[in-house]
């Protein structure tokens, strides 16, 4: 049986719910996508719950479930995949947390919880951290800015837990808390400890920092703690390829996402021009996605653009960014005909009138280049999928294109 | 984003098969439902397994997993749960038994497994081993009558266990048994020992209680023992508030499922003339969840003459039930319009040429008070709901609530 390669091509949050200004339809339904439409003559469709119905999914428990990977398993908490997110690349065992440069006088009360939201020297100051605090007691402690006043920490090391409490009190006018071990081990207590003295150890360094004279002396609020919160203890993902047998390649320019498809061992092309914004280079990810189908079996092609513009409200930049989403389709199959097992779907939705990511189910495609009894629907929408036969679970999508791509090990005898 | 209240309306045993007096149709197809129609101008539907499908559910394993609670975790046997519907509130590691009161001869052989069935004096009887009987030991014992014959105990104490036997022998002419410990732990031998004591105890207070002096006098057998069974330790539940963050109340007439409701922290309200049978009080239990809803996030809405009548093989009686939960919903949309989130469905199908509960799937319909992708079906129905968007099972169905009521918290970033 000829095995054929697989492209995946998710739309961020590209699932949607009727828009008044669309006159009722969904972008996907007001959009004609006559390459995706040439697929639908050989594919079959349905609706996919990334999770499972009605669960919200993020970016992050959705993608490790459509790659295979139970989030109820692979998924501790925030912390590690923020970490991800902001370039850490983890093993087993690490402990992440999710932090903000705040500002606290020196009483430890916290004056604002952000230090002012806007730091714009804060990668100045994560590298400040990062050279002053290489450990604490023999435990590797690692800082990771992300957007704004956001940073990551990563304790890596041996007897570390993430059962200890937050040093956020989520509140302003609140003393800075302890972390307390959250049960009786002796890694919990360890960890707490470590985290304590990372906090004051944390505020020496930034209130003594040059750059945070400087914000004061320009009226700013110093930087001069971060607040912890979220202990998540990384699991090791699992290699992609071991499970899946596929090498395997992506194209992302969102740092969230760069980041799992290199923990599952994928390797990932950030194009020139790819932003994760409106003004991506679609064709430029199209023809990424081309050239890394040559050497790899799957290819894992990932648009930000459609979340983007849903989290902004932004009706027309999601119109627009479906429109380029059909024009990269099509720039692939110009190239490989149908030669391909492609599968069309989103992550999520974040309806573009609700700004937010929403638990309802997103539209799946999957073409296959051979006769197959193909569903019978007139286009790949929210609507007229329904008319499918699918009706999936993230977790099943790549067992499905190792079947259709005729890849799949028989389970059993 | 604007959040909705939500009203979830189970009709118990709602689910059913053509029926032949009905022309082959079921008789949620036979009834004309005008108010239940007009919500399917704006909702999903589709087929409900409550447990999984083929899973023939009781209804508190149903309504467990429909709560969100998955009863392979918090269902340890049915002890606990008729413990619950005959009045008792349980707390975690009460161990509790379904048992019979029986009679038996002075040589312990089982004359009658139900003293008779129909024990008028039951509830007196419960009382006096209530009295005689408050614990063996150092374990707390309590004694509840269920319905006829039908008794719970439930002990209460340190170092108990469900792990021990029957004392039932399950025929007549067997002498009682004696419980034996399942496995080595010295919690069953503990336990074991208590049920033995126990066991004479109960024969020693009633083979000598007036009651059944009298009863023996008007020719009827003594119910001089109770035979035990299944014993089941309580696993606690969560508080439903804690894992949905819905205030939530109830409004019920049946003793397991108010029993369940009150068991996770709903408030639970039996209007007056609500019966748990076909005469019960429609309307006024449609008013007091109107009622409810003002104050509480959620009320669950149960309506037990549907399983009543179907139970009863009354195909008359199931379609005036289903005429008159049709009338409920219209009352209930005449207060809120279109400003609820609801569900409908039943915990279990229980067709009425059956007479008992089968696995078969429910129909199921959600509601939802804004624009949404609407399933295009005629009625809501066992046929026709299977052109619906829904194919769930009830673990889903409080995920589904807390997305399309815009409640529902991210899983993950």
């Amino acid at each position: 049986m000829k095995q054929y390669k697989i492209l995946f091509f998710i739309a961020d949050g590209l699932g949607d719910r009727p828009v008044r200004k669309l006159q009722g339809k969904t972008p996907l339904e007001y959009v004609d996508k006559p390459n995706i439409r040439e697929l639908l003559k050989n594919s079959i469709v349905g609706l996919m719950d990334p999770i499972s119905p009605g669960v919200v999914p993020g970016s992050d428990t959705s993608h490790l479930s459509m790659f295979g990977l139970d989030p109820h398993k692979y998924y501790r908490g925030r912390g590690a995949f923020e970490a991800i997110g902001a370039g850490a690349r983890l093993k087993a065992s690490d402990v992440a947390f999710r932090g903000n440069f705040a500002t606290v006088n020196n009483e430890f009360i916290v004056v604002d919880r952000r230090a002012g939201r806007k730091i714009e020297e804060a990668d100045d100051l994560v590298k400040e951290l990062n050279e002053k605090i290489g450990e604490i007691d023999g435990v590797k402690v690692r800082f990771y800015h992300g957007t704004e006043h956001r940073v990551a920490v990563v304790l890596s090391g041996k007897g570390l837990t993430d059962k200890v409490s937050d040093t956020d009190p989520h509140e302003v006018n609140k003393k800075v808390l302890e972390s307390k071990p959250l049960d009786n081990s002796p890694e919990s207590q360890f960890t707490a400890s470590i985290v304590n003295k990372l906090t004051h150890k944390i505020y020496e360094v930034l209130n003594s920092s040059e750059i945070n004279k400087m914000r004061v002396s320009k009226g700013e609020l110093p930087a001069n703690i971060i607040l912890l919160r979220g202990a998540a203890e990384f699991v090791e993902l699992p290699q992609f390829e071991s499970y899946t047998k596929l090498k395997a390649a992506a194209v992302s320019a969102t740092a969230l996402i760069k980041g799992i498809c290199e923990q599952i061992g994928m390797r990932v092309v950030t194009p020139p021009g790819a932003t994760g914004g409106l003004d991506t280079n679609y064709l430029g990810k199209a023809d990424a996605a081309i050239e890394l189908l040559k050497e790899y079996d799957f290819v894992f092609l990932h648009l930000k653009a459609t979340d983007a513009a849903s989290h902004d409200g932004n009706i027309d930049g999601k119109v627009y960014a479906i429109n380029k989403m059909d024009e990269m389709i099509g720039r692939i199959l110009d190239k490989f005909g149908s030669e391909l097992v492609i599968a069309i779907s989103g992550d999520h939705a974040t309806p573009v009138e609700v700004k937010e990511h929403t638990g309802d189910p997103v539209p799946f495609l999957l073409y296959v280049p051979y006769s197959i009894i193909n569903d019978v629907v007139n286009d790949f929408n929210e609507r007229e999928v329904r008319r499918g036969s699918l009706r999936i679970r993230g977790l099943d999508v790549i067992n499905l294109l190792l079947n259709y791509s005729n890849r799949a090990e028989k389970y059993g005898a």
